[in-house]
């Protein structure tokens, strides 16, 4: 019996589904991993699926996965293109997409058990599958552990896992100390006065005041982080107002974070309270803006000792050269918390999804970061055939090298 | 029989509907016009009413209200503030206020229809009142057209309409010329590239290229029409992203504009468009950004001569000094187009709302800006009782004026 | 005897000089005067001119001209366009021009004088010639009555005084009340922390501070002004920094604003307080931001009774029709401050210098604004003749309604 | 004989002049180098000065030093400090400061080169004296070049430099690879027209085009490059207008641009173009804007193998301990030309001047930046006695190692 890993792909890939709102997905991994003949729970963490894989004594290794999608409309084109529509936490219809890889994270970890179930006489100890739900909220790990993961299952000696990107396929990243970045998530709420669209006088306009700081936050990164550190300033959504001709009486932006430390970490957040505070006050403000930390991730930071040990069981799985040091990434997972609340080791890497022709030819043309899309991009396309077996093949390699 | 106009009023202010689906408040005012004798139509433009009251020979006198409520959450703290809900042409649900006074409107000309059945003895001619739909869109009087209002019922000699303002209770102001500014309403969607919040580089930021084009829209105003011309260029709306760390591919703006002639619309519309197009350059969009116009408004203009009689024929009715010339209005109407089409005279005037204690003392501070709301404030609250008597005494004054 | 007043008109124009280095200027005048028989004295308050002609008893009528001429660098392409060059207050050498026309004041006040030389056996009374400085710092005028002006010569029964503007040659405006606007001029000197150009972070930048600042002013007249009203905020100068590579210490901004009254001007300087303050808190400044006041001129208001006069003179001397009424203008003049502290009316109007050809076709093709050059511009040049012809004829008029 | 090189310091540090305008420097300089036997020259590249110390056969190392003092007005309150001015390239006059330590290079190399006067017996070789002026500029060095100091002077078989730092004293810093980054400086200018202060509707004002341009320059840093690489965009300069109530006709900017390599480079000078055009075209301006490329400097690569000789000579001479990998610095040097152009390699390093008590309570309590004063700031000022004793113990340390 043999699991058609890019028709479960293609089919998780034509049902995303919103942040712990992972049913459907949660369903279908768990029924997997119990034809596999994992023990498996479902519904850890709201949404989270945990199968275990003993075989022997010997170490506990955790393989993690995350199975959120996103808000996004699909535009790749493809025949299996998600047209799925969800509902926010706002309780507004969106579309939804597959647009950062969960779907394929799910199909090479299932992959993966299957490859380890199979070969099960060559090895000894016992393999945690760890389905989490909301990687995209930051919340999702922590759901989980709130729910027991850590007491109610095997607990680890290492905490692996990998993600998909926009590197050649065949290629897989990897590096010692801060592979992601930290990252924190807020809700800005600007308060101005509203009134009628043909007397901004008689108003305190949170539309000029929201664009004001728009602008004005783009000098964190600019001038007020050395140019020498990681800081990223993002302005995710903005919203306000309704209509043309009424001047509303708010708006809200929902900025991404992201630095390397903590140190530029506590500069840029009292940065941008500075920054709307005084932008309100600029604009006439009544009162003074709010700010909710929304979510905090802390840097994903991999364990030298393992880490080497990961990467050179992969590079001899795929072929030498395959694992390169691809620096610091600025995206950040909440996958860390599994490993830092269990006190043991974390590695995490990434594997290409792009074909490797294409990528080698926006190399040479240098449009690299303008044509290859990015996860989170409404054209984000892995090559699903070559890319599934690699990602399983990777997380075998690298699971075997911790088991007996 | 006397129709309680303060229970009308709280009636229609508990249950505000917007644009084109002001049904509950068109059947409230057919069955009080119906009841006054008039022959009534409903349904006209969608949701509009007409009742006639023929009374022998004589000019047709149209006397116009507007019914629709706004997308405002109202927070006037009155005992019959509005909670209700409806949904926005987006599909969105969105709170629903009465937060231009269009319920006061309704109430005053079925009040007006009663004192001017009452006194039937005392003129001859035909009144016509007529309740639109979609002020807010600019396009309810033009609907209403399209359905035939001016063949389907007897054309006017003049068109009569009034405006809850705030203005103290008592005051009535009116002007010849140009009484309210012509407006558009746009539609501007920029286009940029999205992608992870963690990797601006690799996106076209749409949220900035919005900031950096409502920070330059402002210079329209300060730096490019004459400081003597009204110009305005208000941006009511601004909506991009659905999620801290996921840059949208787009933002969208819906802008209201004003202006009191054709030669500075003409310039506002050319600079927007510029400027438009500029910010999306300097964002390096690979796509130029779209500006559509929903809706184009005419200055609302009175007529001289009748003007002229309306203002002395409300003089005389409220007492001596009782109206004002409160100069340009740079709220803008869609009543013009009655008239216009007709190819008659139209005389629009305003009439106060305000406490007048609270406004002499607003005035005394300096603070009537600050302190009194306008209209589409979720502030906005006339005092039901004397503002309904004298919108009933202006608007039956001045139809008789025209009516033998 | 009759004077060249053409040649003497070019001989100013090539030899302008900077307010309160008048002093050749001053000469030429003066040397005319007494040329004409006046009694004249020079040096009132610094470069100032004064010629007094006695023709029998009868009212005393000041005509008032300014002397003084622009850090302006000349476009005008004319064969006697200026070369000149200054040094300005702050010790630097500028080039100078006559780019707001004083020159042109200058020549046709000494027409009306020679004209009305040529004419005293019809009329009665006493001309003061009144020729002020440093009209463009908003100082001259008060200059010259801490000087004594008021007291050492006849003391006026009316102010006259006239300004060319780009209306066409023959055509004079004027209108009773507010002709033209109140203004004040600020300097903003906004405080970093200067460093490396390669350091930003380590400083804190007053060219962002300062840059963030110029786009906020402009929300000022946008959204914080009632649209039907004027004010204008205008940035004339801005300078930070003298290298590439040094972020400077300090941004030091010279503002102009405009408005018609009090109330206004309260209002506007109140804001900039606000958004000049706000901004270097968003910059996160050690220091704060000082404003320094550098002059601060009232509205220039004509009575309305002399105005009728002085309308009809002119308007019967240039032909009928000559006359219109401009609005308000939005420049502003330090010329009310002779009629203020004598408590006597003032009558101030325009006298246009452009080709009335060149005037008309840029009326036809909606260039006007584009094309014709505006006082200060480095293109501004009346056409000398019949605009020198024009001036005298309306001065003289003017003077003439009110001597006996 | 002992050269008293802290009142040399103090000398040059009073005496500071700007770039191709150090004659003084060079005078005292050379005097010494006569003083100390050496073969010397002046006027090289305008005011550079070489000197040769031939002792055998052996290698020729080059130790340079820059001469050249910034438009900075002191403010450290030592009893030393400069109180000079000068003449900018623009004419006009400046204050003038050693803000960026150059004195304290020259005094270092004097001292250098006495120590190596006094042990020659102990080494072979030829080591040639380069003092250049103008780094300020960029161009000091090609201007020797241009001059023939490659020819006229034994040709390097290494070239040597170092710099003072707000780095401890007795701390080195040193890395192979890029140790400096890449930079150009740019002149934009942006044209508008200009006009009356009170009439911005008939100008295009350059002062609004020039701050948005400022805010959107911000963006580059901020989403256009990959957060993980330097890039500065400085705005060191903005200068435009001449008075508060002229709109000038145009606004000058000056930058400074940092960045490790030639693809940043690439990307973001073409950056600069497409929002410097953009920007203008927002503001309708009827002229494109300008760019001039003032200077262009190289990264400084340290050739590693040379770097790791110097780096453990200077660590034995100091301390073990003392020389530290301090990352890339994004300032600039121009110093590369003469190790470039001559083909051999170049070892450029950095040694601190800051008291280390103060130092480390500034890093105890997180205050660095914001504390220590940097160079190009009106308080940077090191320690001299001990700063100068380093640098002399550094300089001949490193010298000595590739001298036989």
């Amino acid at each position: 019996m043999t699991i058609d890993l890019e028709a479960l792909y293609v089919d998780l890939h034509t049902h995303p589904e919103l942040s712990f709102q992972e049913t459907r997905t949660a369903s279908v991994a768990a029924a997997h991993l119990r034809d596999l003949g994992l023990r498996v729970e479902e519904g850890i963490g709201i949404t989270g699926v945990v199968g275990v894989l003993e075989n022997g004594p010997g170490p506990v290794v955790w393989l993690r996965a995350d199975m959120d999608a996103l808000p996004v409309e699909e535009q790749t084109g493809l025949p299996y293109a998600s047209t799925a529509r969800g509902i926010s936490p706002a309780g507004v219809e969106v579309p939804v997409m597959h647009a950062c890889g969960h779907d394929m994270h799910v199909t090479a970890l299932i992959g993966a058990l299957e490859a380890l179930v199979a070969t099960r006489t060559e090895w000894a100890g016992t393999v945690v599958a760890v389905l989490q739900p909301a990687e995209e909220f930051g919340a999702g790990s922590k759901a989980m552990i709130a729910d027991g993961v850590l007491e109610r299952f095997p607990r680890p000696d290492i905490v692996l896992g990998q993600h998909v990107t926009p590197l050649p396929v065949g290629t897989v990243g990897v590096r010692p100390g801060t592979q992601m970045a930290a990252s924190d998530g807020l809700t800005v709420t600007m308060h101005g006065r509203g009134g009628h669209g043909s007397r901004p006088h008689a108003t305190v306009d949170p539309v000029v005041m929201a664009a004001a700081t728009v602008m004005r936050l783009q000098t964190i990164a600019s001038r007020e982080i050395d140019p020498r550190h990681v800081a990223v300033v993002t302005v995710g959504s903005i919203h306000a107002g309704l209509k043309h001709n009424i001047i509303p009486a708010e708006a809200v932006l929902e900025l991404s974070l992201r630095y390397p430390d903590d140190e530029t970490r506590e500069r840029v957040l009292e940065k941008v309270e500075r920054i709307v505070a005084a932008e309100a006050q600029a604009s006439g403000a009544l009162t003074p803006p709010t700010i909710v930390n929304d979510h905090s991730l802390p840097p994903t930071i991999n364990d030298p000792a393992p880490t080497a040990r990961v990467s050179a069981a992969i590079d001899a799985a795929l072929g030498e050269g395959s694992v390169i040091d691809p620096g610091m990434f600025t995206g950040s997972e909440d996958v860390s918390w599994f490993a830092r609340d269990a006190g043991v080791p974390l590695v995490f890497w990434f594997w290409g999804g792009i074909d490797p022709a294409l990528y080698a030819g926006a190399v040479a043309s240098g449009t690299v970061e303008s044509v290859i899309p990015t996860n989170h991009s409404p054209f984000f396309a892995p090559v699903a055939g070559p890319t599934i077996e690699v990602g399983v093949t990777a997380l075998t390699a690298a699971a075997r090298e911790f088991l007996a």
